[in-house]
């Protein structure tokens, strides 16, 4: 047998993390889809177990030496190894009683979220919210220093490699811009439209099911490869060869399930797709969370919320639900599903006033980490920032500050990815649109397979070998561009061509 | 902070290795009730990986120093250091480069047994099974040499600390000749009965999940720590806070779905009631396999398959999927779950013959693990070994020796379980009925409870604190009396009392 060299015994090494990863991803799924809630105290230790061992094998002494003595032949070996090289920073940045804490931590901080939430009541988590705040501080600095970034830059950085604060801030001034002048003249066109019929139910959820199955079939989901559950807050978890995404089904409206399973499974479709020849290696996995929302939002917003997809879905809805076929008709489905409203709970935005809601909280965590707001003025800090960028204010922090798990959670610099995944959708849709014939034809038939192949070619399968900017200037000939999404969102809600 | 003593590390060094079984027990479940077909591969290797980091992690080199320091201040800890030792000797006796082969060689082995026994080809399998063989050799070669035993002791140790080979063979002696006069008695007495009247379906699953969930909580399972789940073979799993339990469901039986609930459902009471204060030490643990049988056969034949039990039963049947009243009658509903008949199916068996398949495969699997049987003469020994015990012969070897998936998956010296908890189920039971008083009327009320709380002290919160015979010992006044389970077998099939 013949020595192995340090890049293989990398290879091995960080697939073995990922494997430990994989662990966990699937009981994080179980955790949200299928646990008794007696299950969550051990649950609650198993995962933090599994991210010690990951961190210890990620850490362990001999990585360094191998990772000075690794050489590679090609360009994806060559990346992946620059990729094993960053998380090892990472992880090393990080002593393990760190990791441990803020896994602690953030697990019983987003335990009492839940009352805390239930019950509007901000003070119940303000200390719990306040020991994560103050470990997420010291490994945003130790993190910072590691890989030569701000504390806040390296948050953002773990969501979205390569992107920081500095980019961000001037789309989303630019963004506040276009909707101070864009909202006003969305609502006044919209005030001058029949109010959209919302189909009465029931919706057997029986029938709900069977109709979402189908639907994420229809769009490229393998279901031997795949799960579709319930929970109570829709995600895409498992791993790739075993995507799990979930949805949540109310008797009275079939919306929020089918749109949240086509959201889900855009997701599940980039991890499906992701380069098998490097699975478990760094290169091989998404190329990011905004990259990653970018999926889901070109598969939900661009192209299943588009005119040709809702006219077909339409003729779909009726056979199952049967009732009034007036509402299942396309310009009521597009009144209904692409209603623009300010509101204050960002799940339920629409997607021209969602970046607002991102905006917010981007803003609010910078403040959070730098330690320029307290923990404690959070929810009089949301308030006011609500007001500027949209002009109202939650009736109770339920409504404001309580109502994302993320921070509870300790997931910081996260939020931006939403909107960069927003907007790169729009881009690579536009790019889409002008290399492949047919789209929207084959959207009418209810066809998402030539856009998919073309994301498959584009997106998935350059996995991690690229960064989100790479990724967009090789598929559309610029890096992000958030011109894009303001063209798409001026043509869909203005009319504008 | 003072210096943890030598057995406070070793207790969170060995938490630690069960926390880590949990997570495998997680996603073994995950496997067998909910993972789509596509998952297989990527999940065998996350359990592998799972049972390496668990091997070292009880490998480690300061374990040995550590329990060589240890010292104890009470007999649950001195019991928990020894268990300790001998899970150290036992982990130490195999290199990780043998567990790992055996993990993969199982892993392989029992995906092709799947299609060999689908297609009652054992030719398919053998080189499989002959692998699994050659490495379960060399283990329990190892292991006897390291825990002073014969091979298949060391193997029979791992389900039944303390019980080897010397002790089951008179007992299966005896049984084989209890059995050859008794079997006939029963036929006949059998016969001169009017035949069982199979009740008529359909019995829609829905209705059985919902009678299946509300038996198992009548009979004290709590639904806050447990799940109910469909697999192609039933088993309990999980972890003591989150018990997972499996059936399937026929429309046109219920019989089937409702027995393995009952069973599966002791097994769960039984680690639901292990001691708290000792979780995830090995002291905490059940007490073997046996042991664990033994629980689920009090609960499903001594319990719920007797007279009081039944009549309750019936009525809840007849309430629940309607039909002729008659059959869900005390006597019919005893005549059909209760019928002996020679069969060549294990898991299909009554509780008379069951024995029988049993003395089978201990036999068998002592000749295959000692080298006198060779693999590719197992059908043969099989079919020869089942006509001198029933007198009867497979059709095919899917109905022979391609029946059971324990081999196949590398589970051998675990057969004699069965048997050893069926004969403990009925000592137990005696004991239960001489020092508690009114258990029929209760079960005539459908009410497990005085069962219940009398298994909790004496078997459940025993943990791994005593043997099997100790605890018989000490519950019953004896060590396992398998006169017990004769002379219920008299008392219910033969009316001698």
């Amino acid at each position: 047998m013949t020595e192995r060299s340090a890049y293989e015994r990398l290879k091995a090494r960080f697939g073995l993390a990922a494997t430990i990863g994989e662990c966990a991803s699937m009981l994080n799924w179980d955790a949200a889809a299928v646990m008794p809630p007696g299950g969550a105290a051990a649950r609650g230790d198993q995962l933090a177990l599994l991210a010690v061992l990951r961190h210890q094998h990620l850490t362990a002494p001999e990585v360094a030496d191998d990772l000075a003595a690794a050489t590679t032949d090609n360009a994806w070996d060559a990346a992946n190894l620059r990729l094993m090289q960053r998380m090892y920073r990472r992880a090393r940045a990080l002593p393990a009683s760190l990791v441990e804490a803020q896994t602690k931590a953030a697990s019983a901080c987003e335990k009492v979220w839940r009352v805390a939430r239930q019950r509007a009541d901000y003070a119940l988590v303000r200390p719990h919210l306040a020991e994560v705040v103050r470990l997420t501080r010291d490994s945003a600095a130790a993190l910072g220093e590691a890989l030569g970034l701000t504390p806040y830059d390296a948050l953002m950085d773990e969501h979205q490699h390569g992107i920081g604060a500095a980019d961000v801030e001037p789309i989303f001034a630019a963004y506040e811009t276009f909707l101070a002048e864009t909202l006003p003249a969305v609502e006044r066109r919209q005030a001058a439209e029949p109010a959209p019929v919302r189909p009465q139910g029931p919706f057997p959820v029986v029938a709900q099911q069977r109709l979402c199955r189908a639907i994420a079939e229809g769009l490229g989901l393998d279901f031997d490869h795949a799960r579709l559950d319930e929970s109570a807050h829709p995600f895409s978890g498992g791993t790739p060869a075993d995507v799990r995404i979930t949805t949540r089904y109310a008797e009275d409206d079939c919306t929020q399930a089918i749109l949240a399973v086509v959201h889900e499974t855009g997701h599940a479709l980039y991890e499906r797709g992701l380069p098998a020849a490097y699975a478990r290696q760094p290169v091989g996995e998404a190329a990011g969370m905004a990259v990653h929302e970018s999926q889901s939002l070109i598969v939900e917003m661009q192209a299943f919320r588009s005119d040709p997809f809702l006219s077909w879905l339409g003729g779909r809805l009726h056979e199952t639900f049967g009732g009034d076929p007036a509402c299942y008709r396309l310009e009521n489905l597009g009144r209904l599903w692409r209603h623009v409203a300010r509101g204050t709970i960002r799940v339920d935005a629409d997607e021209v006033t969602y970046p607002a809601h991102v905006i917010l909280r981007f803003r609010l965590e910078q403040a959070l980490v730098s330690g320029q707001l307290d923990v404690a003025d959070l929810p009089g800090a949301w308030n006011d920032g609500l007001k500027a960028l949209l002009g109202i204010t939650p009736p109770n922090d339920a409504e404001g500050c309580l109502q994302d798990i993320h921070w509870y959670d300790g997931a910081f610099g996260y939020f931006p990815s939403y909107t960069l995944g927003a907007m790169s959708a729009a881009q690579l849709m536009q790019a889409a649109r002008e290399q492949v014939a047919g789209l929207d034809e084959a959207f009418s038939r209810g066809d998402l397979s030539p856009l998919l192949a073309w994301l498959r070619v584009h997106v998935h399968q350059v996995g991690s070998s690229l960064g989100m900017n790479a990724i967009l200037q090789r598929a559309t000939g610029r890096p992000l561009d958030p011109l894009a999404f303001q063209t798409h969102l001026r043509r869909r809600y203005l009319g504008c061509d």
